[in-house]
């Protein structure tokens, strides 16, 4: 495995790969590998010749007062576990490089970014497809892989490439979670026991609205009371941030849930912000993971 | 020469060009072709082994109230003079392809884009930076050719590439002029016989200040309030839009002019806003044309 941290080799190896009629895939994280990361590099490694992960806590998509500073970090642990799954290219940059002095130029999606946890995090949304603009110039890949536990994330990167006409295809992976359902996220680790115990009732919250609706109960506003009730009575300390179905073309507001709607979650226990989400009228063994 | 106007067809073409290890040039146009834009395209035909020259009005870079619908077109004969030129691929794509329903992913340079032009059109370069990168990324060139006339826009193109490490190199060529000076552009066509006239002290007042500059005098507020004075005595019916001396590093409003300085000027004449500028400190042999 190839540690680079230079700008300029990294985008010569990406078009390397093009030369060679190589398949290249980029899985862009911010470290603290978990299973979920671990999950969309085995499926790279599978689909594609080449892999590239990069390694980069992105400082533009965090607000003041966010956790940039404590975001957990550990990359020797990262870059064991990359090797042993075979990466072939380790990016770690640095932030003077992508954002050096006089930096200015921003990727916006005005309409997707202001939803959901655009609410609260006003500038995330920018500085996540500014940095996944430059990935993906820097490295020119066939695929970029996302996980799906970002849904909005994942939407607003598909929108921006679809929209600016980027010569790649972004391929979202499905939330792995631990055994109590609990989506995968690093920063699970800012959670104490008591807060880690509770934490699974976000999922098991999601799965009881999906059955409502696969039930009939349809009414998206009533769906979003009863899972936020369920909140408030069943996580001690709990505060919510949203609760929501969307529709997966546009990320408004349903009305009745069908097709390509999801239910979105954002709540905070203790210094954790913890999002997850799950599509309404899929078949329920198609969530087992 | 190849007429193109789908998207996914020009991007095949991109690709086979790097495949191919040959060098691609694009000219982005408006079309309405003059001697400046020909003379992008014979630079292009020298530097690289193939070209394409885009034309596509972007309505996305006019305000409301300026002149998108009556912007001069004539792509019979600019598909001819194209063709003349030896250019490989002409690209006209449309409207609806490059904006379908929903678009709304916008490449925005804040800083640079409020300034000069800017300030009459707080949209234009938000929407000029946007189309140059789905563009770039529709044709994935080695380079990119602009006139150097749109000074501006020029200078903030080759920042957003830069920022957004786009891999592409962004060439600005000489503003090309008529006999009596005036900078060659499409708009001209506006100008009624008096106001063509008038047209050339433009150009003749940016020769003035720089010879104020070379002779000594580089106060900047001075030699502006000179230049403003110098034309509002000789063009009639004239309205200035902004005169200002600004460094190229940054589009900041230089003190005392030195190198890297330039001096740009909007005026509107009836119906045509006419731009131009002028390197300061540059050797007097290097302005003709």
């Amino acid at each position: 495995m190839h540690v680079v941290r230079d700008l300029k080799k990294i985008q010569d190896i990406g078009f390397a790969s093009r030369l060679d009629r190589k398949k290249l895939a980029l899985v862009p994280t911010m470290g603290f590998f978990h299973q979920g990361h671990l999950s969309l590099m085995r499926w790279a490694k599978e689909n594609a010749d080449r892999v590239v992960v990069s390694v980069f806590v992105n400082p533009a998509q965090f607000g003041p007062g966010e956790d940039l500073d404590q975001y957990p970090r550990d990359h020797e642990r990262d870059m064991e576990l990359a090797k042993s799954l075979g990466i072939d290219y380790f990016f770690m940059p640095e932030a003077d490089d992508l954002y050096p002095q006089g930096f200015d130029s921003w990727v916006e999606l005005p309409g997707f970014s202001k939803k959901l946890c655009g609410i609260s995090r006003p500038i995330h949304f920018k500085g996540v497809t500014t940095i996944v603009c430059k990935l993906l110039n820097l490295t020119m890949p066939h695929t970029a892989v996302f996980g799906l536990k970002d849904r909005q994330q994942f939407l607003i990167i598909q929108k921006m490439v679809n929209d600016l006409n980027m010569p790649v295809i972004i391929e979202g992976r499905p939330t792995i979670r631990e055994h109590d359902g609990l989506a995968m996220s690093s920063r699970n680790a800012y959670l104490n026991p008591a807060q880690r115990e509770s934490a699974p009732i976000i999922y098991n919250g999601l799965l009881m609205i999906r059955h409502e609706v696969l039930s009939g109960r349809t009414n998206c506003r009533q769906l979003e009371d009863q899972l936020k009730n369920y909140y408030l009575e069943n996580i001690t300390g709990s505060d919510i941030d949203y609760v929501s179905i969307v529709n997966s073309a546009n990320l408004e507001s349903s009305s009745r849930a069908g097709h390509g709607d999801f239910m979105a979650v954002s709540v905070r226990l203790g210094r954790a912000r913890l999002i997850d989400n799950i599509d309404l009228y899929q078949a329920m063994e198609d969530c087992a993971e």
